[in-house]
């Protein structure tokens, strides 16, 4: 809780959200969820669950309540797990409470062609169907990797206008993320290159002079 | 906590394993799971994390390491985000250090044939590609709805045998368990027929009871 307090605090003037992940929700606590959090609002920075949530409808539903319930802005949701007993709630009890649903598109990493990549009888990809339910379901923005900009040029012109694009990938994993915002990417998300620097401040701002220049 | 610990003492004489869900882990601490964990163990009782785990490889490694620090004997992962970059390292990890992965293939509540469902150009249903996967990768095992005991019945004969057929949604969701094993699969999972019954030992002993028979 210390260290991502720290990294909040040394970032916060060149970034306007955090993204915490399944792999630190789980160690910390509700109460150090909520302090997190709380010390990223205060900040004025927008707070996002990265869980890519995909269970059936009364666990998304319990695991939403708390995300909401420690202060979460908004909640990473995978469309894979359908609509119908699956994110229905999750996406009318985000509305109802002014929360935010972002929905997967397609993943950074190699192997997200194996699922986002697979082509359909109806000759879409799944790629395309992601986009074509985050229009239907009202998703307010998509995930989107900066290693495939050709997605998101495609994704830009298929998706609502109000519907936002945030880009992972760009740091490790060696995605181009000037290509993804020239592509069409609303926000760049950065982990690792961040986290794992000996100077995470100047590694933000040098991030986001690169991109601004 | 101690709700988990009574309902595992109440029902464990009829049951072999627990599911801990993503919504139970979300709000218990690290030292609490490992307190649960052990609890299940001494009573011989295998424990799985059912996170339905789908992110990039990085984040799985390091949430899949928390589960097993914390004693969980298995987890529940997601085919659909891949194997490289995605599922690679767990699958690897978890032979490594004889852990137990077992993969989603077709879920239960009605949505799901909105994913498991759909047909890919190559004529298979994703359901049949996640059946593939699960032997190509190496599963343990692989959730099946009890509503769908025709797709048990396919996945059955396409399986290894040594893959168990794992069938989650015969009480709330109203899928027929009996037709399940008829088709095939080798565990129930119960969760809120039990969870939520007044008498949580007498639900699980008629409902293991009505199968037996």
């Amino acid at each position: 809780l210390q260290d991502a307090k720290k990294l909040v605090d040394l970032t916060s003037d060149h970034i306007c959200a955090i993204k915490v992940n399944f792999h630190l929700i789980i160690p910390l606590s509700l109460s150090e969820l909520s302090e997190l959090n709380d010390f990223a609002n205060e900040r004025n920075l927008v707070s996002i669950a990265d869980i890519k949530l995909n269970d059936i409808e009364n666990t998304n539903r319990i695991a939403t309540e708390y995300l909401w319930d420690t202060g979460f802005s908004g909640v990473i949701v995978n469309p894979f797990v359908g609509f119908e007993g699956g994110l229905d709630l999750v996406y009318q009890r985000a509305r109802e409470i002014g929360k935010g649903v972002i929905s997967l598109a397609y993943m950074s990493h190699p192997g997200a062609n194996e699922g986002y990549g697979l082509k359909l009888m109806d000759g879409r990809l799944i790629f395309e169907l992601m986009i074509d339910r985050a229009n239907s379901w009202g998703s307010d923005g998509v995930i989107l990797g900066t290693t495939r900009p050709d997605k998101i040029q495609i994704a830009r012109k298929r998706l609502k206008p109000e519907i936002k694009i945030f880009s992972p990938g760009s740091g490790v994993q060696a995605g181009n993320a000037r290509a993804a915002l020239e592509a069409g990417a609303d926000y760049i998300i950065l982990g690792r290159s961040i986290l794992s620097s000996r100077d995470p401040k100047a590694a933000v701002r040098e991030a986001s002079r690169a991109l601004l220049s």
